[in-house]
């Protein structure tokens, strides 16, 4: 109750102070007459940026503001002033506002793009970043770590911005507790857009993190409501909360691979957020709890189908005794009055129960310790098509209570407790994706403090006399939506870019060139049959297509050069259909940039034939593809294969998140046809992703030192089936890691090597 | 501020509710009608129980009392109802009195003696318990824990109560967190007096301990005030808060042997106490730091002459990335205001670390994370006799900021900090032990937060005109005392009993059995010179002395049975001078019972000669010795020594506290002529003791299977002096533990083995 006077407060705030600003308006067009401005501030003061690129500026914004008058930094047109370039921002002192800069085109020379501390005396209290957006500001290098928004101090927000595409290592929004001026800190991250977060491929992509291991034990009490986030995929954690006391309300996760983590610290209160999945994504997940005493109620699940890790609601064993930094036992949860909708096995308890690896892992590392004194009630499962195995247990659940949670098929999972009741529901769709039981249920169960759970998920009164299973109580209003957009972001960005792409036709290689240079992102170029002879890399640095004009002529483009054929850049996505590469064995087909691989890069190969090339890919140990996608292609006469395998620092990260090969033929590949690798033990990454089904691979193999034709050391699902391997001499196809579930499918193999499986895989202990 | 008022209301209420009950008062005089009058009770109900002895008696208090209107259990007359035998008390529901019970001559059935809770459903709230004594109600056996007092649920008080001598394992006050509905629980435990606790000889001898390491990351929010720690010795820590948020305020520590430990947990306030220690014991300690985020105010320090565990303040070394149950890093503490009077070197920092012995130990156990973020500022260290290292430390001291903090001698520390201040401070001896600088001094640190810092050591304000550095400003009131004994325990029960000692003389075997019998504790036999001839064992159950009426014509015990020859029982005491003991070769000398040595025993020999006995002391597992003490005596013609070598659990008990063997002779021992053990690696008890001067072994250890004369193992205090050793045929004489600091003396050995110091000794992990 308090927190929502409070945010009340701001805004009143918000409002108010603009008005008084007007009078002390100080207009300044360069970083000389800013830094003079913010040096003899006073409260009231509105300090206006020109309209303009500032370009590598590094603001050090310090003043005292009061309640009533804060000291104001804004732009002379809101969404005009960019930052860019090398530049940042650190606030300090009391009651400051930002208002409305576009950060784009650069990155941060610190640690932070937006940082709340100067330095360890000037410390940001009750100060406000809002209406900013930071678009891509993103490190050249992805192996350099930092923080989009870091909060030091007590009472400062972030509200109404929008934060999009951090590609490298490291949180997007982090929340500091080092020190006593730091904890107690009641922090407001409210009504933000975090647009996309690409895939990262390894840890350290989490959206928010609150606090780290070291001081997990601090109250924190930051609040983060009404924020959406828009899929967030940066990594498993989308938030991974790790201090005391934080509240997550009202939040939207839509789309979002990932799950909201209390990761670390306890007694969180995770009430009326929506988490929203999709029909085909197993990796979209809800909330998975680790520790102490945390409240969930309120919470709408919808089509949420993540297993393990990232199901919808995801209560994980402890180590016993655990270290500071690894996995406590969760006690004294609640978990009431939400709605799973139409997701996939939405209860699964002792997650990550690591008994049978006792062998490879030290005992420090084995989760064996179950979830005790943990309540269940008065929620509501719900699905269109019924889910036979609504609980999963990875252990024994003996220490949950189940007390009236009621689900509309029957529980054929192997915990049947009575306190899942199977009964008949009716439910109306009232608006998208939000469905509502047609009629409350009286006779909840009442646990310890129950009574304090007065509000549904719209907020309405839960009384004795008027209350439902689920998170929302009829009567619902005749409005209401499960997202509402208005609610989140800036009021002046327009987040949907919408994209044209158009066709150029090219029948020469000057053409194919000149037109690669000049498209812009997304455009398609479209080769007329012929040949087409290259003696320079084709330099591929935004998203587009070369295709045949005609799918059934082939053309073929001849590469002389020793220089690769194709020199991939950050953000590059290439699309080839219906073609012919052909080299002349002294060049790679398709190469990274060696470092500033900044952002990830796509590779779409259908219906190709590639002959005559040292590597097909080479990567640089930075560089990240999303996406690797061969289909319906033929691969012949190199060297190697694919090279996804320079990332070899063990700490958890990988070079590509997918990589997909269907119906295409290896022939003569001398030494490994694929190599693609992930090192260390770490959970927070479930990647890399691999499926190989339908592939052809013969006469290959034979130069390989190892004798092995495809590797997928560490790389967490695998898919390997209905392949055919003839004549490949390797003492081993593939090493699969049966722990993961991995396992061959129906090969056919004709005089090559075996396709092992190894149950648990020793791997570099991170922790 | 919010506490004080808390605490007056329930003084207000107590004192209205006895108005009130007057009305409604029901007396019992059996436990049926007891039970039927709980269970017929309702608010404002007064059951009265009949004066008298209840015997076997297990009361379950429920009910459901009212704030205005609580329901009491009250004593016909305030200490004559006694409960005795096989009993306890537990209480359930809400606003419930227990008043004026005295407990003694038994011992609980059950895992408590007094419980805030029947079972998980009838948990007491609001419940007081006062004007009670709790005195040796103890179980039989050592080894079997129990708690006296156990607090569930929440606002619960014990207030007013006298508990004395604990012998048992097992906290005497123990607050549970188990569950949400023992959190946040506001305890109040005031006013209390904690008479002795004896030595214990191993851990698991706490007076109050707060929660566990498995429930150390919950809010516990208990008060501990006003109380009176008088000699609680039962192990090194007095009170070890295990929780978060607790206050300990106002208590006085007298010559208790143990700190207050803020063990797991954090921030804890440490504010007023009284720490008082003496010139002669090292064994005193004050308050020892682990952990984050603790502030430490205007708490006064008396002759704390402790070290490293025990010194006034010990800030510990953590071990990185601490599993649950062991030391985390010191973070973020604040020492302030603090008076430390004549302590030796009273502020020791990375207590506890043990890089050194990396060999011995697993990385789980090494203490290598130096405090962080620690503040010790505007504290008094004033010394009578000037102390040249007011600051020890065991590792580098760079995570301590020192703030003019002022001492009255010149700091020759390895550690000089600048905000350590040498300045010549005159001061008053107000009242007794209180100790005031003769002006206050201004231009004081002021850090983050010390603002909060409003009152001093007797409450009164510290304002930026009147303060001082140390616990207190002036002026101070005329009639200021340090400690107010009537604040503590009940207001009637007697804690000084005078003891009066009488002597009677014997000539005869008969009159020295009837007068052991028949002697009251303390009493003293006085035998004329003679033989006496004894058939049977000598019961020692109690104090006594048995001596020569003349020092220099030492009567003769002649023992024939094959019984031992002193059968001693808890709380024997015995003390021989003067005298000869001569058995047959088929007897002890000295047994203690088999089992059911509840309480510890003492045995003081001087000049005395012993001769012809199998063992000279044989113990059982359970029992303990607080001091075996033997003087120029001699001990010839035995198979063994004093074995106190039975406590082999390796938890870290053992079977004396102190040990002392000084100018006596040991001739013609068989085997070992002493083996005192203990086992287990453990800190908590910093014992055994072991004292070995100016004494003579001659041939001895002939049969003794491990060639060693003396065995000390697992002993941490040894001093080992100025013995003579002569033809004892044995390999070693005894093993050292280098890593104790243990070192032989100067030592005379003439054909005999050698004295072997180890540096470090492989013990069990007990964790």
């Amino acid at each position: 109750m308090k927190r929502i006077f409070s945010i009340t407060n701001l805004l009143v705030l918000l409002i108010s102070f603009q008005l008084i600003a007007q009078t002390n308006s100080i207009k300044v067009s360069n970083i000389s007459d800013l830094n003079n401005a913010i040096k003899s501030s006073k409260a009231g003061d509105n300090i206006i940026m020109a309209n303009g690129v500032w370009n590598d500026v590094e603001i050090k914004f310090y003043g005292k503001g009061t309640k009533e008058n804060p000291i104001t930094l804004t732009a002379e047109t809101i969404g005009k002033v960019t930052i860019e370039g090398v530049s940042n921002l650190k606030l300090g002192g009391e009651y400051l506002v930002v208002n409305g800069l576009y950060f784009k085109n650069g990155y941060t020379p610190s640690k932070n793009v937006i940082q709340f501390k100067i330095d360890s005396e000037k410390i940001a209290n009750h100060c406000t970043v809002t209406q900013c957006v930071i678009e891509e500001f993103t490190q050249p290098d992805r192996d350099v770590s930092d923080h989009w928004v870091e909060f030091w101090g007590r009472h400062n927000t972030l509200s109404n911005n929008y934060l999009v595409g951090k590609s490298n290592f490291g949180p997007t929004v982090m929340i500091r507790l080092e020190g006593n001026e730091n904890i107690y800190n009641y922090h407001l991250i409210i009504n933000n857009h975090f647009g996309p977060r690409p895939r990262k491929g390894g840890p350290h992509g989490e959206t928010i993190q609150l606090g780290d291991s070291g001081t997990s034990m601090t109250p924190s009490h930051t609040l983060v409501a009404n924020n959406l986030f828009d899929q967030c995929n940066g990594e498993i954690e989308i938030i991974s909360s790790k201090s005391n006391f934080n509240e997550f309300r009202n939040n939207v996760f839509f789309e979002s691979e990932g799950s909201l983590v209390l990761r670390h610290g306890n007694y969180a209160i995770i009430d009326g957020n929506v988490f929203i999945g999709n029909d085909n994504s197993t990796n979209i997940g809800g909330i998975r709890v680790v520790n102490t005493g945390h409240w969930i109620t309120n919470n709408y699940f919808y089509k949420i189908n993540g297993n393990a890790f990232r199901s919808a609601l995801a209560v994980m064993n402890g180590i016993p005794k655990s270290p500071l930094n690894r996995y406590n036992q969760v006690t004294d949860v609640v978990v009431a009055y939400n709605s799973f909708i139409d997701c996939k096995s939405p209860w699964q308890f002792s997650v990550g129960s690591n008994v049978s690896q006792s062998d490879v892992l030290p005992a420090t590392e084995i989760r064996s310790a179950r979830p005790e004194r943990v309540v269940v009630a008065n929620n509501l499962i719900y699905n269109e098509v019924p889910d036979e195995n609504p609980i999963v247990n990875y252990d024994k659940v003996d220490g949950v209570t189940f007390n009236n949670n009621i689900i509309n098929n029957e529980n054929k999972s192997e915990v049947k407790p009575e306190g899942l009741i199977t009964e008949a529901i009716s439910v109306t769709e009232k608006s998208i994706n939000l469905f509502v039981t047609n009629e409350n249920r009286n006779n909840l169960y009442e646990g310890f403090d129950f009574e304090t759970i007065t509000k549904d998920f719209f907020g309405n009164t839960r009384t004795s006399n008027s209350n439902n299973i689920g998170a929302i109580v009829n009567p619902v209003k005749e409005n209401a939506v499960l997202i509402d957009k208005t609610k989140f972001g800036t009021n002046w960005f327009d987040t949907n870019n919408v994209l044209k792409s158009k066709t150029i036709n090219v029948s020469t290689s000057e053409a194919l060139i000149k037109a690669l240079k000049e498209a812009n992102a997304h455009d398609i170029i479209s080769l007329k049959k012929g040949t087409y002879k290259l003696n320079s890399s084709l330099l591929i640095n935004k998203p587009i297509s070369i295709v045949s004009a005609n799918k059934n002529r082939r053309p073929e483009l001849i590469f002389s050069s020793d220089k690769t054929a194709f020199e991939i850049y950050p953000k590059g996505s290439l699309t080839l259909e219906n073609l012919i590469l052909t080299g002349n064995k002294s060049q790679n087909t398709f190469t990274t940039l060696d470092k500033n691989m900044s952002k990830a890069y796509d590779l779409f190969i259908n219906n190709v034939e590639i002959k005559n090339f040292k590597s097909v890919l080479e990567v640089s140990k930075g560089s990240f593809a999303d996406t690797v996608s061969v289909t319906n292609s033929t691969v012949k006469n190199c060297e190697r294969g694919f090279m996804l395998n320079k990332e070899t620092n063990d700490g958890g990260d990988y070079n590509a998140e997918f990589v997909v090969f269907n119906n295409t033929t290896f022939d003569n590949i001398q030494e490994v046809a694929l190599d693609y690798y992930r090192g260390g033990y770490d959970e927070s990454t479930i990647g890399g992703n691999l499926i190989l089904k339908n592939n052809t691979f013969t006469n290959s193999g034979k130069s390989e030192k190892d004798s092995i034709l495809i590797k997928n050391r560490g790389i967490v699902n695998v898919e390997f089936s209905k392949n055919t391997f003839k004549n490949n001499p390797v003492k081993r196809i593939a090493i699969l890691w049966g722990e993961k579930g991995q396992e061959p499918g129906e090969n056919t193999i004709i005089n090559s090597g075996k396709i092992e499986v190894v149950q648990n895989l020793e791997l570099k202990l991170m922790y």
